[in-house]
């Protein structure tokens, strides 16, 4: 008789977004002339660019005829991809990333739940607490996570890293060495980000104890700030102990398009095992390329048209994180985030638990966010709110907040 | 220090297709003259079909305003693929598969080389012989195949079953029992195919002893003979027993726009642990969904218009395939496939082994095919030819094997 993979049945329910559907459907229905408005959502909402329609539409067309037609994709993605993101997101910023580093995929969750795929299953993962669910589940999936405790919410062989206000949402070096270290900034849930002599220190401390960095730069576009670092390449020393993951969902609205990609410098090794050659037979062998079309749309991207149009994007996304930010501080909120990132991460207040906020929040002002202790155990207490609403919706539910 | 997945260093080099690309790359340089016909690909060459041109078109158009732009895909794939491929691909065949049962994805390869990680890193899978390289390779990654053979390239914990002219490439019940059986009808490399009953035999097989079937129909669309199903789930008893993968590559020319799909039926379980339940929670931890308009592209290939012109593009291929077979049988070769599969495989003449015939067809002839050994040891004195090439080409082709 054929065996599963037990290590599933150790993976608590994924019932945060769904407790949220039932919750809000169960309040409509009670209250079916309340308009709610959903800052929860971690989903874009603006139509594609101009440029970007364009370069699908051509690229149909070159699908269309036999001269022009593109079956099976190179292994890496095509080159002329691969080459805008070089020129467009590694010289930019001063970071020596080639060509022939960069592997394309459709998008960042699959890359950075199958990364893990490449090393041992006795590696030690560290994470930040609160963090992005993906990191810890495709682990557990791999048997790399030990117990779940169900009082603590953790697994017994997980380095966790408290983000919380004390620290500013920065976690602090860990006291027990992991081996693979996943951190992603512009930082999701929270909002935060970190500054190129903070990240620093990681690559330094990672490259001393022989840990990997785990890099999620999925939130690169929405950098305000000087001194914050868009891709890790940016520190010293980052070749030889980083991955890089990356996205076009939130920069160019691509969350139903699907195209990203992960860098992995040939500096890169274990021993004398070159992490690049592992992926490339990893992609090789379980994946088939992305779209040539959705390829082209990417290239789009780093067009000039392109990088205007998506400036005016993510700032109309930004307009709105700040107006969260603004609102919430204005209503007497302790807020955070917002400046480098779509995501505003507030304080509930008199010490109510995040989903105690999620119900007040919902009854009193109709409006629906995302508990923040779904994200982690140091994510109770707090809430978060996102920017990739309409700009009329987010006004005016900043408004009911302050009329609470 | 990080430790990596020591299985990958048990994998041999993929060399087949990169000492074709050198061989063919050097006998070229020395042989400029010469014009090389490949029947080596099992890429598509024909351009998309009008009807899915149009419906890639209309698909951009909506990503291109609010009110029709489309973020994240749900979980499962769009209800209207999913019903879609349930209409046109098991109700017509009286298969009772439920849309809900369907899991779209970017395409069999990634499916085929991921399904394996729900099951147990004790289970045995049995394959055929000469076999698509992924379920193997797939599995050596996941550290299920003991240890490999260099004398025999075989692995230890492989069972590995033999298809060759004397069983009419036809494999018989394993001796030892199995886990996990790895099907593929109609059959890559071979061209070969299965009867109903000849399938039921396997699912009442793998119904005893408990194994489960992972069954590729990616070529479906190429039986032209009765008696011959085109989903497992027409045999009596599939549901408790079988996955079946499709993909959208071969029926529709979607190699470089990628789409496929899962079936997992809901009484297919281990215990009391539903497989179903399993994918979904890896479908839904780690990946994102295929892309909104290559689903309507999709949807596109099930409507009149596109059965109609997709039947059209198969029959071209088809034809290809009988213009292959004919010729070798007229030129003397014993040749088999091409009737029910785009796939023409025939027995080296002389004892060459398959390297041989690969250097003589590409010196004599200047044609390029893949060397049968490249699938498995049982594939060694056969030789792959493809109908995916143009006419002109295939006929020219064989009217200089038959001038040899």
């Amino acid at each position: 008789m054929f065996k599963i993979n037990e290590n599933y049945l150790k993976l608590p329910g994924s019932y945060l977004f769904s407790t949220i559907g039932k919750k809000v459907a169960a309040y409509s229905s009670a209250n079916p002339d309340k308009s709610i408005i959903r800052l929860g959502i971690g989903d874009v909402t603006q139509p594609l660019a101009p440029a970007i329609i364009e370069a699908l539409h051509k690229a149909v067309d070159e699908m269309g005829k036999k001269e022009t037609f593109h079956g099976y994709a190179p292994d890496l993605g095509y080159e002329f991809l691969r080459n805008a993101i070089v020129k467009g997101d590694y010289e930019s910023r001063g970071a020596d990333i080639k060509a022939d580093e960069i592997f394309v995929s459709d998008g960042a969750k699959c890359d950075s739940s199958n990364i893990q795929e490449i090393f041992g299953s006795d590696n030690k993962i560290a994470v930040c607490d609160p963090v992005y669910p993906v990191y810890v589940d495709s682990n557990v999936m791999a048997g790399r996570t030990g117990e779940y405790n169900k009082e603590t919410e953790t697994w017994s062989k997980v380095i966790y890293m408290p983000c919380t206000k004390e620290n500013n949402f920065t976690p602090e070096l860990p006291k027990e060495t992991p081996d693979m270290i996943y951190l992603c900034y512009p930082n999701n849930p929270t909002g935060s980000t970190i500054t190129k002599d903070e990240l620093q220190k990681w690559v330094d401390y990672a490259n001393k104890v022989g840990a990997v960095i785990i890099y999620d730069a999925a939130y690169e576009a929405y950098i305000s700030e000087d001194n914050v670092p868009h891709t890790i390449y940016e520190c010293e020393g980052a070749r030889t102990c980083a991955i890089e993951l990356r996205s076009f969902s939130k920069n160019a609205g691509f969350t139903g398009v699907r195209l990203g990609f992960t860098v992995i410098p040939k500096e890169l090794k274990c021993g004398e095992v070159s992490l690049h050659a592992m992926w490339a037979r990893r992609h090789g062998t379980k994946y088939n390329g992305a779209p040539y079309i959705v390829q082209r749309a990417g290239e789009a991207v780093y067009s000039e048209a392109g990088e205007q149009q998506l400036k005016e994007q993510v700032a109309y996304y930004m307009n709105n994180a700040k107006t969260i930010r603004e609102g919430l501080i204005s209503a007497g909120y302790e807020a955070f985030g917002g400046i480098n990132a779509p995501y505003v991460w507030l304080k509930t207040p008199d010490k109510m638990t995040s989903w105690e906020f999620f119900d007040y929040l919902l009854e009193q002002a109709n409006i629906v966010g995302t508990p923040g202790s779904g994200f982690g155990p140091s994510g109770e207490g707090y809430f978060r709110l996102t920017g990739f609403g309409s700009h009329e919706a987010t006004v005016e539910a900043m408004e009911r907040i302050k009329r609470l």
